[in-house]
């Protein structure tokens, strides 16, 4: 796992911060920025929810031209159901951006995560924007002040950094995240940018930063409580400063790129899952032998968002018919018979019978921070890995006496 | 809500008893026997989970011949997970219960609930069918002997009963029921038992099943933590014995037969759902002006089954946020600018925008034990109702700190 806390300005050719402009009452820090020294390849990908904040919006337009300048971020209100005058608020973020580092505002991807319903400051905003240039800058402590400033109900910041040699020469990608889907009280919101200083074409960009958000165990990957949240952007700006040879086709330095890519994507969406809500442990879910690999994920989900799996991880029952049952209800191809089921490294369910084994040995494995849950469906060569989370009394606590 | 304690046996024709056979180590009623005085016409419909106790494969292949003379059902082992020898024991009940009160065992419907991967005492269950015979009676009592012995972890018999006039005679409809979906422990199950005196063919008792389990706010349209048991059972057998002229066709006599099922069926789906573990508020989640109905249904279970809506039910927090949210994650068509959603009856989202209104008034509404979630899509004809309930620590509690 890539932890160095230097992450979104160790690429070459990006300068980042991260301050307070008064949005939160708490006094927190609120707003990032995070800028390409030239414009930049980009691309983006945005939540899947039909119901999205006006920065989505703005985003998937600005998205179009695949160049962008910076990304401009802020937390404690989500800019959200706001209507038109949402809209003009996350223009107006973008513009304040490109008077502050010049350029077009359509070449500012805007941000914002938190509370729902209510309207940005945007005057603040706008002002805190200006305070930020002066502030932007290279190193793990720029780095650290941005990845600080997205968070929400976040408990610690999430940087991920990888390396990796493209003909020859050394590139590297960094990235930042917060938050994890919907499971903060009031629409926390998945983030992620993502920086590189690889020479890549916009489209060749697209393309591995989906390869990368739908890896397994990456951010299309993850899930806290199967919700949605309807301002989720994961998005990446490629410098081409690194001074290596240009990525020119799906080739192998593409290939090389694409799993640097992942890796930090992996690492930032396993770290939003282990601060999930009141979350205890991280339910690793490998499900192999599906007859295909969408079949393998739909099981992989159905047993990572089963709220009875879940609570059997929470107090570390190994209770092996819950998972058996996820199993059952996915919409995949099983064959109870084939079904082959492995709870903490412990075989449970063979062929289609329970296996035998010591609960309470098992049940002291599940007290790890990861606990891995393996099915085999005996059918083909479908596979995939989803991250999920227990479910807690901290989470309903969370959830239901947070009010708005 | 048809709640008259006199259910099952209200129906000319049919006995039940139940009793204690010595399962469940609490010493709790555990063996139900609801007998047809004659082979009366039958029809049932079974979980959709691919993985399914050895009852329900025996369940299926007895329910072929449209024809069944008795119920027989255990509650304390599911018989589920059990291979080879639990498909015998559940043809042990049925043969147990034909040589009690005559006839073949293919036309006995097997059912069994509780913790799965074990084996039945089938010793104990075959001696407790024989001294349940000569308790079989009618009446409110047996009804109710029956209706404790089916319950696992539900903390009250649930019964219902409704009389429609066939051709001007008066028929009878009662049922018993069990358990929702998989809320409990250890995969408890919901089961529901349902009797007529209507004399009506196998073909048109089955479809009016079918239309009475998928009616609004049904057996099929109730959702506690949209986990699915491998057990799940509804059956009705029809004894004729009303005296009331056959019903013939898809006509009026058969409408107002269904109206009667459904009414069975709805009030059993509620009483389960308020009974569910940890449940503090019924959802009652209606959705108009969907593109289709399936779409409706569609936004009805995703609002249902979102743990964020059910924690801010619990809570009793007016959080629209995360109602819009879980309309937008669904894979039904949304315009979020035609969408309308009214909480506990009060409009807080109108056309797209937050409406005004006093967040402590609506908080207050949500005291009442039935919350209502009213959302118009704004789009067409398509309309659904689906009962849900709130997540509390009770649930987690429940579900995880159980040890299996």
């Amino acid at each position: 796992m890539a932890d160095n806390p230097h992450s979104i300005t160790r690429p070459a050719g990006f300068r980042a911060a991260g301050g307070t402009c008064g949005i939160k009452d708490s006094g927190r820090p609120d707003l990032a920025l995070i800028i390409a020294d030239q414009p930049a390849r980009a691309a983006a990908v945005f939540t899947r929810n039909a119901v999205v904040g006006a920065p989505v919006t703005v985003g998937r337009r600005h998205m179009r031209g695949g160049r962008l300048r910076a990304f401009v971020c802020n937390s404690g209100i989500s800019n959200v159901a706001t209507g038109r005058r949402g809209e003009e608020d996350a223009i107006a973020m973008c513009q304040a951006a490109a008077d502050a580092v010049g350029g077009d505002p359509r070449n500012i991807l805007p941000c914002s995560t938190g509370v729902i319903g209510q309207f940005l400051p945007i005057e603040k905003i706008v002002l805190g924007i200006g305070r930020l240039v002066p502030q932007l800058a290279r190193g793990a402590d720029a780095d650290a002040a941005a990845a600080n400033a997205i968070m929400t109900t976040d408990t610690r910041p999430k940087a991920a950094h990888a390396r990796v040699r493209i003909a020859g020469t050394p590139v590297h990608v960094g990235g930042i995240a917060k938050g994890a889907g919907m499971i903060a009280p009031n629409m926390a919101t998945m983030l992620g940018f993502l920086t590189t200083d690889a020479d890549v074409s916009a489209t060749l960009l697209r393309a591995a930063l989906k390869q990368a958000v739908n890896a397994d165990a990456s951010f299309n990957r993850l899930t806290i409580d199967s919700d949605t949240s309807t301002s989720d952007t994961v998005a990446i700006m490629a410098s081409g400063a690194s001074g290596a040879a240009a990525i020119r086709g799906p080739d192998r330095e593409h290939e090389r790129f694409v799993a640097a890519l992942t890796e930090v994507c992996q690492s930032l969406a396993c770290q939003i899952v282990a601060d999930g809500e009141g979350v205890g442990h991280v339910i690793r879910v490998t499900v192999s032998g599906a007859a295909s690999q969408p079949d393998a994920l739909k099981v992989a989900r159905a047993i990572a968002d089963s709220p009875l799996v879940k609570t059997a991880v929470h107090g570390r029952d190994p209770n092996w018919g819950r998972i058996v049952m996820a199993v059952g209800k996915s919409p995949a191809r099983v064959d109870p018979a084939r079904l082959n089921v492995k709870l903490a490294g412990t075989p449970v369910f063979r062929n289609g019978e329970p296996a035998r084994f010591t609960p309470a040995a098992v049940s002291r494995k599940m007290a790890a921070d990861d606990v891995e849950i393996a099915v085999d469906l005996g059918l083909g060569d479908g596979r995939a890995v989803v991250l999920g989370a227990d479910l807690s009394r901290e989470y309903i606590t969370i959830n239901a006496d947070y009010h708005t």
